[in-house]
């Protein structure tokens, strides 16, 4: 993705290589921040203080973490150390885990002085093969948006998205924003409606994302997209996932099933973006997936900047609230899967 | 309704009779502010400014309106005047302009100076009308509660509602919320899911009256309703209606069309509540009702106190937006219609 003109992935090393430069995500997207993180410790904050968020990007986080822990000191008693630290700030993120045990069984074999180097090789191949495959996603989704784009070759081809399956969350691309950026760039003309996504309105990313790339998008309250559907302005709408189960449920940000309910009852097409890892052949339906329950402050207040630019915390209802953060798409409202080795019409 | 236990309607005449006490929704829900107004200009200001909103309290605010220019003055140039500075203040509001019409035709064959007192009787009898239709459908409404309750008779009767169809709409009740109130002053365990209702947060209005009167409620986002019908957490939806089609679509508030969607794919009872009068058999159905588009920064704007009690205006994003009011939700996945007629299965 583009940062005024200028490709740039969300994580990367810095120029010396010894440690890594994310954006403070936190103050996005308000304001544009990148920080370098030098040190385990570093990262490990990063991670459980939210600079940094969504499953890809954490894991990569992690893995930087442990090579700078390494760098540092390669022996099994630090490589654990650093391993348990990291993997603590977010016990329950599989993509963490995995990509730890991925660096540490990668450097075991080796001589601790040059443990350090070769964790940094790996977590920058890891970086790679996350770029690759959701590039690889983005070309079978743009494959499909050239032929819904030629049934109404007139106008632009019009895009629903939830919440941020983004840049932002992964190395580059993203899942479900991974197709229309490179339809962008091939001068297919799209137009995004960004659903606001509350209650934490990680839509407010999405449309920085695609702004920054320069993408034509509006924002819209997440009551609007049933209507937009109504009135044939919108030509497909693609997420992102946290999970789709083996019958082929989709477990995604809360609101995901108002959409897809929308979209069948319009025809219009629902497709759902996700790494082919994603599928969980463990759980069988949607109905056993547990659903986070957040904080209510999520919902009773909100932070923005004031004209003159100065963030203010500020109540949305006096009220008490209830927030859960994810429902589920039935496999029955799905079109299809777009991953990495096509596009399946069940998991 | 009742605030701190005492019961109010939303206009009343003031101690003197001379003029009403209305609520300054602009402050709503963060601060209480009754305002008095005393004559026709200040009437017209509260309805055109939106210290006042909701077609039967508009409508009733012009009809007072109309009085206090008689009381001045009750020559039929003074009437004529009257009326039309009062109708200009919204033009489109079926209500208002039919209220004013009503008082002008129960004063024209009167002698001048009689026509003041008899303008602010027939005024009274107008917000009596409205509450009685009110109360009517409450009932009708509370009886449908009952035997919904009946079938899970453990638990409190879990009702989701979207936007503000209560009390601060109309002179007492409302209509949506007519049952809810009805429901909890007799015994009946209530408890509301309230749609924040984005972008302009009707939702905190709601709440705002549910907790005056001390019925339980929960704010949730305008995406949680889904998820809440999946896990059996609401047993009916009911919403108020700008227009019902002939054919028994529904034009509301947008956002309702998704919560339609949803009760009818969870079997969960989707009510609307309404005066038998907003059936509009002009217009067949409800592709052919035009949608108002409002502006953007109702989408990008927000306004709330912070941690101090200081109102803030904070931006919520920085992309372009685009902002529909209204959506449709088919007479397909309407249960009824609960009017001061009765329950209409069709309109």
């Amino acid at each position: 993705m583009k940062l005024d003109g200028v490709p740039h992935r969300s994580i990367a090393r810095t120029a010396d290589g010894a440690g890594v430069r994310i954006l403070d995500q936190r103050r996005l997207p308000w304001e544009v921040v990148w920080v370098e993180l030098r040190s385990a410790e570093a990262c490990a904050t990063a991670i459980s203080e939210m600079w940094t968020r969504g499953a890809p990007l954490l894991a990569m986080t992690g893995a930087y973490g442990l090579a700078m822990a390494l760098a540092e000191d390669g022996a099994d008693a630090a490589l654990e150390r650093a391993h348990a630290v990291l993997l603590a700030t977010r016990p329950t993120a599989i993509n963490l885990r995995w990509a730890l045990d991925r660096v540490r069984e990668h450097v075991l074999p080796l001589p601790p002085e040059t443990r350090g180097a070769a964790a940094f090789a790996r977590a920058d191949a890891l970086c790679d093969e996350d770029v690759a495959l959701n590039r690889a996603i983005g070309a079978h989704g743009l494959a499909l948006f050239r032929d819904l784009h030629a049934k109404n070759p007139g106008r632009p081809l019009n895009i629903l998205t939830h919440c941020n399956a983004g840049w932002l969350a992964t190395v580059d691309y993203g899942t479900a924003l991974a197709p229309i950026y490179l339809a962008h760039d091939e001068g297919l003309p799209v137009h995004v409606w960004v659903d606001e996504t509350r209650p934490r309105n990680q839509g407010a990313l999405t449309a920085f994302e695609l702004a920054s790339h320069g993408v034509p998008h509006q924002l819209i309250a997440d009551n609007a997209g049933g209507l937009l559907m109504q009135r044939g302005e919108v030509d497909l709408v693609i997420v992102g996932t946290d999970r789709v189960t083996a019958n082929g449920d989709v477990c995604n940000k809360i609101g995901t099933y108002l959409k897809a309910l929308a979209a069948h009852d319009n025809g219009v097409p629902f497709y759902v973006a996700l790494p082919y890892t994603t599928i969980d052949r463990t759980i069988e339906s949607g109905d056993q997936v547990p659903i986070e329950e957040r904080a209510a402050d999520e919902v009773t207040w909100l932070t923005g900047p004031d004209a003159a630019g100065t963030l203010r915390h500020v109540r949305v209802t006096a009220s008490p609230a209830h927030n859960p953060a994810f429902d589920i798409a039935p496999a029955r409202l799905v079109t299809g899967y777009i991953t990495e080795r096509g596009v399946l019409e069940r998991p």
